[in-house]
């Protein structure tokens, strides 16, 4: 993963022979393919691909191979990207009171299991603070309250892209994100929600589920979009609960869904491994 | 499980002190505890039992106990039942055109994985006809329409009670009961929902699971009510998809929730170990 | 899955271009690929893919396309399987007393699940002739003890040969098998063995398990070696289980995780999904 | 949890009456039990029981209720202990190099997941001490190798004595204690293995794992005994693999396991829920 090299991720119109042209474009100079994936949707006629490219003796002058993706994906009316794997991406988490979700991404980036940094945590209210100090990571203090919220996002919003955020992490953030936010930083934030969505959108998840008596809980990685928790899914996390478990138990239980939905969410996310297909996603895992 | 012995359960008011006095009761006939559950749930003040009894020398003269249980959950205001744990429910199916949850049911009816017996399958179908006649067990054909449906339930409910039925199980019946129907037979009526409920409630619940992309699939055990497809939920069971797998393999992958969640749940359902508690359960599993 | 068209799966020693150079054949006759699966293994620096083909127009002449693979083949060191995609395999089952997993593959057989037919049924006890004659399969009754085993061995290996078995399926067969036969039919022959191996190799694994006292119970799917219950693994499947479960409970649980396992291990064996990696397997499951 | 109350655990010979018994002595006081479990084995004839108990108004005086049990014990020839669910246990963890597991248990202990003080870190290497350090924890660094390893072990006995331990947490220590130090702290060493043990005992158990090709790995919360990786089970966690999935990628999805089983494991022995049963556990989890 940390070697030098390149990752190509591409959707376009599905056609005969995309998989041999996209491959050989990499053939031809000479490149390894350290990993394809590909996908067709038949319903759709959509095509999605992933490679990733490592030259042989770790040279990486993949200069003219991305003029020719560039080529390529253009006759192919594709959206795509293009990135050295090499380069870890900037992510900015959005915070509030719950730390258990902080804790697990600052671990996993710190001792190599997400390949990203953390130039920023925002948070409502302090509770991450010291957490944030011990790890090196600025901490952002933005109140947010039915008075000042579209200016405090307004001030997330600044400080996010001052800071170069590749992506948006919503870490138990637990607010709803104004339309204009989700728009401007489109399929680049991700939440956690703690349900198994669809079941148990909106406020509270866990009583509503105590509630009704379910006897799985789980939580949902997805991206955040206008329509509360509605966004595209990246991936689910579910734990077996019975009649004994109160609504700590739940909570308890959950987190652990929520800690791994998110850091498998995230990991996918960072590494080009999810392509958005219509309201859900494709997900290249490994 | 097929020793002679009683298995008694109760839910009542909580006070202080009811462990002790039912499994005193108990002891003071000199029986044995094979199994003993309970539970106080805080919140309703409310306490839940199951007791399973053998005689040390298999004898099983019961009779007296039972005097003394009539008698101890007549003074704790008690819902109770007390029966026999060598006898088997009798049990019919009510199947439609899916296959597998009558195949899964009557597989562990007949070898032992399930104490119960199956005096009939009626469907509003034959595509179950030939496997309820491999297996020896009557089949009645009673088709269900726009038309004759309140008549055709009334039918259905008149040979469940000449069968004999202690439980009602819907494999897959994919009809919506009527409202006399669930109040006839309240808590004698198992369905298998094919989604994670409250997900997906009403019809063709993997086409919707398949058009919000959601990662996990699953299936709901629990009883029918008049409410469709919220009734107390018994047993749930879900399995990972992914982008590639289409409407067919969910359906597919599915199946095999449905066999399970379903199995667990009639299981328990047919041992005494499912208690209701309001819109939910206790189950007291093995 | 069911339509025309063809599955061809090949490993390698890998080398620049592979993936390009073989789905440009497909590319190359104007033909769809429905699924493409490669994977390079750098330690052993090996090569794997598999591409599900189907023509636009579902004309289905690919006659050209197979001399094109073989050549390509050829120059690549290749061991290499091309299948029409419509032709069900031919599974002859060995089966002895448990009927779980017969009933599991014929429902599943029967009911669009498992792409293959069963010439044959062979057991060395008569608990699953009646399963099959309802089925109508052609069931086989070979007695297999001390003095006769390797004749009885022989036998089975002729009625196999004569069935035209692709796959020979163990469902819970409880017979080691000789030297011989393993190699006759090398990576033919698929095992469900009642553990998750390693752990519990060889007689009573439920015992065993139980004995420990280990919390997880499950089967694993392999491909069976002269080496007993040590071939490559297929699939594997657990379930939790409590210090109450005695030995006939593991038993009932684990024949969940059996029919699971070797379900999936035939259906991606019989699917062109399996490779084989030396001692380990390559899947390309769905 | 944290509410004033008492935690009564035994295991004796079974006998005719023991639940009632015991929860009478809870009713004669008039204190209301919170949790009451129970478990006969019916090979070895025993019993397993575990009561929590609380006075209906908080007022905690239990003084009466210990002498009652103390004499019950003594009649029944139990092994039995009785603790305030108040007060939190004392557990010294031994790390090594990883620091995942501490990191989680820290957390965990932090946050009201695991009702246990941590009053001491020993570790044979420093990665964990900037990790104690922030977390107000005492580190002690005893490097153990193959001249001192007697001495250091007698060194880390000692502190662990001074620190009041009730219980040691091996947090991926990796070091194979001396017979005299299992004897000494015996039923309070707490090890995690990983591997679903019994299969990969033994050292590099990832590495294992990967040669063998299973397609499931896992992780084992056992107490420690002088046979390296054979002491009683507590809890077992694992996890889907594929052939895709290299060294590295097996010991970052094995990670989630350790952190899994080993929190588990360590709240169930904290909260007075695991009893030993010969080469097993009696576990009666929430």
């Amino acid at each position: 993963m940390s070697q030098e090299g390149l990752v190509f991720k591409m959707s376009c119109p599905d056609a005969v022979g995309l998989v041999a042209r996209v491959t050989g474009l990499v053939a031809a100079h000479g490149l390894n393919l350290a990993e394809v994936h590909s996908y067709s949707d038949v319903a759709s006629k959509w095509f999605f691909a992933r490679l990733r490219i490592e030259s042989a003796d770790g040279s990486g002058d993949f200069a003219r191979l991305e003029q020719d993706f560039s080529h390529f994906a253009g006759e192919a009316q594709a959206e795509w990207s293009l990135r050295r794997s090499g380069r870890a991406q900037r992510m900015v988490i959005l915070a509030s009171r719950e730390t258990h979700c902080v804790t697990d991404l600052l671990w996993r980036r710190k001792f190599g299991e997400l390949p990203a940094e953390v130039p920023l945590i925002i948070s409502n209210h302090r509770d991450c603070e010291s957490l944030a100090v011990a790890e090196g990571v600025p901490f952002l203090h933005v109140p947010v309250n039915a008075q000042n919220k579209d200016e405090a996002f307004r001030e997330i919003a600044r400080r996010c892209e001052e800071a170069g955020a590749d992506v948006i992490v919503m870490a138990r953030f637990m607010q709803i994100l104004p339309a204009w936010f989700c728009a401007r930083f489109h399929g680049g934030v991700i939440n956690i929600h703690h349900s198994f969505l669809p079941a148990f959108a909106g406020a509270d998840p866990y009583r509503q589920a105590f509630e009704r008596g379910v006897k799985l809980i789980g939580a949902t990685c997805h991206y955040a979009t206008a329509d509360l928790d509605a966004g595209p899914i990246i991936d689910q996390e579910v734990v077996r609960v019975e009649h004994f478990h109160d609504l700590g138990d739940l909570r308890r239980l959950g987190r652990d869904c929520e800690r791994l939905a998110l850091a498998r969410g995230v990991r996918y996310h960072v590494e080009d491994r999810v392509l958005l297909h219509g309201a859900k996603t494709v997900v290249f895992r490994d």
